[in-house]
């Protein structure tokens, strides 16, 4: 890998997406935060898995879907996150594989199974997680491959990974290793919980160490403790070179030293399942950004993918990105 | 159970697929068998696993699809089928039991693996699949429980149940506990490939113990080794009490001692993956028998429930399909 040049490399929890449809009720019923991610352990995970109706099983992950999206519009990226040796381990690591991205973090051999996230869609289309982290608890930095992180012009972290335990210790590692061979830092904050629960050492990360910042409006504003968008995005400007927020179907606004764009959303027909918006929003920006493309036009190919994987149930693009940003490239293929 | 009345009891291979996109030329290169069921072992389900795209899982099997559209519609069953206790074997037992099914099997412990179907579908919507059985190989007679045979007017078998080597006496055992009891014995021929390997048997099966027998046209075609459709189904007629034969987009043909009826396919918009098609028609169609509806009726519910999950990726139904039998449903539900 030391010779190849990479795009991106990602790191993040590896995380099988249980996904079953639910009515509000439901939701109430069994105490579930809507539109949130929360994080349950193995106990509640059986329960609750106990009570969802029939599911389907699609590898997820934040790192891992917007891995999956830069291959799938043709970048070349690495993941590094944790699975154990089990069934479900297998499944993210074929797919993540299949869909052209290098994954070769060891597997645990004992201990928790491969995590996963047990996904809640409503008819709104709008998805409630539960998180069991699993294997991912074991993920840190004697996992991170040096060679990984210097080929990768950027290295792209999930916010999640300040859930597990030693995780933050592989983040830090990452930037480290990003910074010193001149690359690029990216950090996206996740979750509007997940803020919460470690916003002291995400205001000291964003400031310190993230050069391209990816939230939502929600993430954002419960980053620097404000109501007011304008002085979210103000704050933000002072310390990343690069902020992108995405603001759903407003679409995203994307934050340099010396501008602020507002780029609209990519038109759905029919929004199903909102899992993976945000992620593949970074998929998309992060093509355009590591082809050297202006900001506003990263945003616009962020808005595309963002669109595709919308419009679908699971958090990984059904059918090539690329055919979208390039239609004739299906045809070259 | 044994005061509960069920419509139907299904025993099949309880199998999870694993369901890919795939073009024609991966199916030439991979020396697959388009539209078929290939048995296939556990090294070449590794080797074709590592090659095909990324996937999504989903509770499969012939039967347990059957009986899963059954109660989607509103209908009473119980499955019989055999997974290991590993995450494969939680998924399908969690998912045949949140449709709503009772599923009571003891799962192995040790030795092979949950089954899995490996399923490429092509852009054509046609699907093919790629079975390891897996833990599948286990199921005997002493799965078999009488209660549950008592308790349902139609004990339904798949013909896949023939290439397991002790499935077929547990299928035995059922159709005489059935027939014990008053109750009916139906068959799905399953698959052109499966009635060829086991035609003998298919045709003593069909002549002695079945009331109610499935197929489509290749299927019914190959196990009376005719090549005239009317030569197939008069050869039928003098066997079984009913017979329905699905042809795809033509619809299916139900025949009685004293009648042949065309009915008419269902309308889709748009046909995604065929996977399921003739299992759902099972259901709708065994529905409404146990509900005493004349068979063109039957053959007009099997028809609806079939366009349902021919509209969409995976082979059990999305939404009730109670909701499309009587639009009310899900309004009082």
């Amino acid at each position: 890998m030391a010779n190849e040049t990479l795009d991106v490399v990602g790191i993040g929890n590896a995380i099988v997406d249980v996904i079953a449809h639910a009515d509000d009720a439901f939701l109430v019923k069994h105490g579930l935060n809507k539109g949130a991610m929360t994080l349950i352990d193995a106990a509640r995970a059986e329960a609750l898995y106990a009570v969802m109706g029939p599911g389907i099983e699609c590898s997820g992950g934040s790192a891992g879907n917007t891995m999956a999206g830069l291959a799938s519009l043709g970048g070349r990226g690495a993941y590094i996150g944790k699975v154990r040796d089990d069934q479900l381990g297998q499944v993210f690591r074929h797919d993540i594989r299949a869909a052209g991205i290098a994954f070769d973090t060891l597997p645990t051999k004992s201990g928790a199974p491969t995590a996963r996230c047990l996904v809640l869609v409503t008819s709104d289309a709008q998805r409630t997680m539960n998180t069991y982290l699993g294997a991912c608890v074991e993920l840190g930095p004697e996992d991170i491959d040096p060679f990984a992180i210097g080929a990768a012009q950027v290295t792209y972290l999930e916010g999640y990974l300040w859930d597990p335990p030693r995780a933050k210790e592989a983040f830090r590692k990452a930037a480290e290793l990003a910074h010193a061979a001149g690359h690029k830092v990216s950090l996206t904050l996740s979750d509007p919980f997940c803020v919460e629960r470690h916003r002291a050492e995400f205001r000291d990360l964003v400031r310190n160490h993230v050069d391209i910042l990816f939230a939502n409006e929600a993430e954002i504003l419960s980053l620097y403790e404000v109501e007011d968008f304008d002085r979210a995005i103000a704050a933000a400007r002072v310390e990343c070179e690069l902020t992108a927020v995405t603001r759903s179907a407003a679409g995203s606004v994307v934050v340099t030293k010396d501008s602020v764009q507002a780029v609209k959303a990519a038109p759905v027909v029919r929004v199903v399942d909102t899992t993976g918006a945000g992620d593949l929003y970074a998929s998309g920006f992060l093509y355009g950004y590591t082809r050297g493309k202006a900001p506003a036009e990263c945003a616009r190919l962020g808005a595309i993918a963002a669109a595709e994987v919308i419009s679908h149930f699971g958090a990984r693009p059904e059918i090539a990105l690329k055919t979208l940003i390039d239609p004739g490239a299906g045809a070259r293929a």
